[in-house]
C-alpha cells in the first residue's frame, strides 16, 4: 500500500447469507476498487460474514452514509423497501432480486442491467435491476441473432435449460436436500410458465419462446441448449459471426467453435457461446450457452454493473 | 428347493465385465427362471464374476451346450462372430450390441427386441437385437403418437436427451474420469449425427428427428425431453391417453400425470412417461421419458426378451 | 399364484416417509412372506406410499388387527406411545428408533436386535429394538474379537467412521442441502460424545471407545475404519479367522481378504468386513466395515428380525 | 498499465496438462509478479494451455533463457533430467514431483519447501522440492506439537486421511472413472506402506506414524483426522495455542475453534487446523486438517515458494 493508491469505493451487501449474497462478497473480497463496509443478515447478525474482520449486522444497524452503492441480495419481493431507503439516502443500488426487472411492474426508473447490451445506460444509472440467471443466457445468445434478422418468428424458439441447485436458493426444503438431488435430474416449471419468461420476452420482443428448465445434480452452473428456427441461409458459422461482431469488446463473453461445457465457466464470471448445425434439419441451429448462475448469472454481472456505475475499469475484479 | 420346482434355463453372458454385462448378471442373480452357467471375459478370465461361485472364463473355454441362450454384451462390432457361433450351436441369442440392430446392415434374420412393441415376434425368435438405450425412450414415447396420427411431420421432433456416464462404457478415457465429469454437464455428438439415429428412424419412419444428447454428472439414468409438433387439437392429456391405451398391459411402462424424475427409475427396469402442454405454444407438447440406461435401456429389456423367448412369465425377475 | 402358496403375514409401517421408512417399504415390496397392510404418515396422509395400491394413512385410521407386526420408523422419542399401543393390541414390534435401545433407559422387556449376535432371542421376542447404524458395524466387527480376547483394553479403540447423509434424516435443514454437502467432507459430533456411544458400549463392555463420525458427500453408506489395539501375536489374518468362525452361517456378513468398498454394499443388506496389518505398528490392526446405513444399518436388519420373529426363512427378501 | 509497473518475472511450467500443472497455471494466471513464458506437453504440443495466447509446446522447443524459474509438474520419476537441464541453464526449480523430496535418495542440494516451516531456506534456494499433499497436512499440524514436547512417542499417531481423486493423477484408469468413484468411498494403500510415509517421517523424526488414506467421491480436497497421543495435561486448547504461536504470521494457515470443513478450503491455498478433546479418552487429542490437495497441497505451496525464491511478497497471488 502507498499513498498513490486511490481510496476504494465503499459498498454494502444487503442479505449476505444466501448463495447470491455470499458470491457477491466472494467477488468483492479480491476487488481492487471496492471495499465492503457492511453485510447484513437478520437471522445471523453478529456472526461472521466470510470477509476477514467483517461481522454481519442487522439492517437497522447499517450506516448508509458509509457507502456509495448497495447490492440487494434479498428474497424476491423484499427489495422494494430497501431500494427506497437507499434511494432516499442518495446511495446507488444494484438489485439482484426480480423486484425491479422488466415484467415486475416496478421497472420505471430502473435500468435493466444486462451489461453487455446496455453498458452506456448502466454507466449513467443510479438504480440497476440485475438480470435473472436464465434470461442472461437467453438474451445474450439470442439478441444479436434477432437484431440481425436471423431468427424466424413462425416457430417457437425452444430453450432447454439445466441449472445447478443454488439457483433455487438456500432456504431449507425437502426437495433440495442432498439425498433427494444427488441421483436425480428432472424438468420443473413445466407448462411454459416459469417466472423468468416475462423478463426474457421483454428483451426479445415478438419472439415465441418455449422455456423448459431442468434441475441438475450440481451446486452451480447453467447450460441452455436452444433450438433456434433460423432464416433461410443462416447456419452455425453465421451465428458465431454475429456474436463475435456484437461482442467484440466484451471481456466476459467467449464464442467458441467447440462445444461449451459447464466446467469451463463454473466459478467464473464468463459466459461461453457455441452453435451447431443439424444434419437433415437445416432450419434449426442449436445454440449452447454456458455460465455460472452465481457468476455471470448473478454476482459477476452485478459487480460488472457496479464497476460501470462507479466509473471503474468495467471488468475489474471479474474472473474473465 | 423341492422336486416341484422346475429346472432353471441355462444361460450365458458373453462380455461380463462391462457395465451392461455386469447389469445383466445383476438382474439374473435373483431370477427364478434362469441360471447363469458361464460369464466370459478375456481380460479377467479366472477372476470373480460377481455371482457367487461363478468365475469368469475365456470365450474359448465356454461349453455352449450348457445353455439355451446367450447375452452378447461385447463392444460394438464384436458380436457378429459370437452370434454365428451361438447360432451354429442352436443357442438363442440376445445381442445387446448395435451389430444386428436396424441400420446395421446385418439385421436380416434378427427380430428387433423393442419388447413392448414386438412381444409376439420376440416370443418366436431365436435371434433378438436388443435396442439401444436412447432409441428405447424415443420409440416407446413417440410410436403410439405417430401411429395415432398425433404428430405433424412438417417440423422436427426435437429430442433433448441427457444420460449418465455408464452409457459411454467402461474403457478408461480421460473424459470419463471422475474429476472431469463431476462438475460438468455438456452436449456431445452435436450436428444431429449420433450413431443411434438410424435405429431411431427405422422405428419411426418419416418423422424428422433432431437428437441432441448431453452428458450428466451421474453414473446412471436417461431423461429425454422431447418437443413434439402435434396435430391440431392434440394436447398432453391426449398424449397420455394414447400411451395408456397402447401400453395397457405393459408392466414396465408407467404413465404419470406428474413430472417424471430420474430418481424413480434409476436402479429399476421401469420407464416412466409424462407430458406437458406449453402456455402460448399450442403446437408443441413436451414429452418426458425417464429410465435407467442399464435397466430398461439395456439389461432389463434384454431379460424381458429372454423371458419371452424361453416361454417364461414376461416380467419375471424385472424391477417393475 | 396358486392355493399352495401360504398367506403372507400382515405388517404395518409407522412413519413411512422418512428415509428409514421408505427403505423398509422397499425391502418389503418384493418380500415373499410379508404383506404391508398400512403405512402411516401424519403430514402426507392420503398420498402415495410408493407401494402400488397403498395410500398413506394417519395413525388414527390404522386398524392394528390387520397386522401381526409393526415397524416403527419414527423420529427418535416418538416410538414409546406407539410401542405401547401395539403391545396392547398383541402386535409384535420392531422399533427402528433409539427409544428402546441399550442406554435409552427403556430397554426393559425389549430384545436388542443385533440379529447376527442374538438370533435365538430375537426369534422368541415380541418387542425388538433395532440397532443404530453406527453400532451395527462397530459391534459386529469388534464383538468376536473381544470375545476371543484379541483386543487390549489399555488403549482406546479408535473408530473413524464416515456416513452418507441419509443417516441425518429427511427433515429439511440448511446443512443437509445439496449445495452445502456436495463438495464437503467433515467431522461432526467431535468430543467423543455421539448419541450412539452408550449403545456401542453396552455391546462391548469395558472396551474404551473413541468414536469420531464424518459426513460424506453421498446419500447412503457407512464405512468404519477402526484402529484396534490387539493382544500380542494377533494380526489381520487372525482377525479374519475369528470373524469367519463366529459368522459361519451368517448370510448377510461377508469377510473379505481385500479392502471393503462402499460400492459393494450400498443398496444391499450386506455388511463386509476386512482387516489389515500395519508395517512398523504391530500392536494396531486396522479393521474396515462397509454397509448401507439404510440397509444392514436399518431396514435390512429390521426385516431380518421380522423374519425371525414370524418364523420365516431368516434372510427372506434380503439383498445378501 | 504504466511504466512504473515492474516487469514480471518469466517462469515456465513443465508438464502443463496434469491436474497439478493445470492448477499452477491457474494460480499464475492472475499473478501480479510472474508471467508464464511457456507451458510444455509432449502429448498435446500445439494445443491450448488454458492461458490466453499461450499454446503448449514440446520440451525440446523450450527456450530456457526466457525464464528465471521452472515448475516441474511431471509424473514422479521424470523430473530428474529436467532438473539437471534447468540447473545447467542457471534457472531456478520448484519440483512438484517426489523426485527430490526427503526419502527420494536425491534430496542433496535441494531445499524441502514446506514453506511455513522453512521460509528462510526457501528464500535462499535455487532448487526446491515441493512437498507432497498428505505430508503437508501431517507435518504442518504435528511439527509444532512435536517441537513443543506435546506428543508421546510410546503410541502411534494414527492419521486417518481422505482425499479427492485428483490426487491420483489424470492418467485414465478404470478405478478413477466417474461411475466407479461416484458412489464409493474406501481405504487404499493399507498396511502402512504409502509412498508418502518416508517424507512424513523425515519431517517428524522419531514419531511412530500409522497413515491410512481413503478415496473420497470428490475431485479435490484433503481432510486428515489425526488421533494424537498427547503428553499428560495437553488438551485441544493447548494444541491450538501451539499452532497459533508457531504460525503467527502465516497468512495461508488458519487455526479454528470450530470443526474444519473441506468446503472452506477447496479452491483455495489455505490450510485450516482444528482440534478436539475426547470425553473419557484424555490421552488422545483429535486433530483435523483441511486443505486442497491441488492448492496448499501442490500449486499453492509451489507459488508460495516461487514468491520467496524471486523476492516477491510471499503470498502474492495466493488465495488465502
Amino acid at each position: 500500500m502507498n499513498e498513490n493508491i486511490p481510496a476504494k469505493h465503499g459498498v454494502g451487501v444487503v442479505g449476505a447469507t444466501g448463495y447470491t449474497g455470499l458470491e457477491v462478497l466472494r467477488v468483492l473480497h479480491a476487488h481492487a476498487g471496492a471495499d465492503v463496509r457492511f453485510a447484513t443478515s437478520e437471522a445471523s447478525a453478529g456472526g461472521a460474514s466470510g470477509l476477514p474482520g467483517l461481522d454481519l449486522v442487522s439492517a437497522e444497524d447499517v450506516a448508509l452514509d458509509s457507502v456509495e452503492l448497495v447490492f440487494l441480495c434479498l428474497p424476491h419481493g423484499k427489495a422494494v423497501e430497501w431500494a427506497d431507503r437507499a434511494r432516499g439516502a442518495g446511495v446507488k443500488v444494484v438489485d439482484l432480486t426480480a423486484d425491479h426487472r422488466p415484467g415486475s411492474g416496478r421497472e420505471q426508473g430502473w435500468v435493466y442491467g444486462m451489461t453487455d447490451l446496455a453498458a452506456r445506460a448502466v454507466a449513467g444509472a443510479d438504480l440497476v435491476a440485475n438480470p435473472g440467471c436464465y434470461p442472461t443466457g437467453v438474451q445474450l445468445s439470442l439478441h444479436p441473432l434477432q437484431a440481425g434478422g436471423m431468427v424466424r418468428k413462425d416457430a417457437a424458439v425452444v430453450v432447454n435449460a439445466a441449472s445447478g441447485v443454488t439457483g433455487a436458493g438456500r432456504t431449507p426444503k425437502r426437495e433440495l436436500l442432498f439425498a433427494e438431488v444427488a441421483s436425480d435430474y428432472r424438468a420443473y416449471s413445466t407448462g411454459n410458465a416459469h417466472r423468468h419468461l416475462l423478463e426474457m420476452r421483454a428483451g426479445l420482443p415478438g419472439l415465441p419462446l418455449l422455456f423448459q428448465p431442468h434441475l441438475l445434480p450440481l451446486a452451480r452452473g447453467i447450460l441452455e441448449t436452444i433450438y433456434v428456427p433460423v432464416a433461410p441461409g443462416v447456419d452455425a458459422a453465421a451465428v458465431r459471426d454475429a456474436w463475435r461482431s456484437a461482442y467484440a469488446g466484451a471481456a466476459t463473453l467467449h464464442v467458441t467453435d467447440a462445444i461449451p461445457t459447464l466446467a469451463e465457466t463454473v466459478g467464473t464470471d464468463r459466459l461461453v457461446l457455441g452453435a451447431s448445425d443439424n444434419a437433415g434439419i437445416p432450419d434449426l441451429v442449436t445454440v449452447m450457452v454456458s455460465f455460472d448462475n452465481l457468476g455471470k448469472g448473478a454476482a459477476g454481472q452485478a459487480v460488472h454493473n457496479m464497476n460501470l456505475m462507479l466509473g471503474l475499469d468495467p471488468t475489474l475484479g471479474l474472473r474473465c
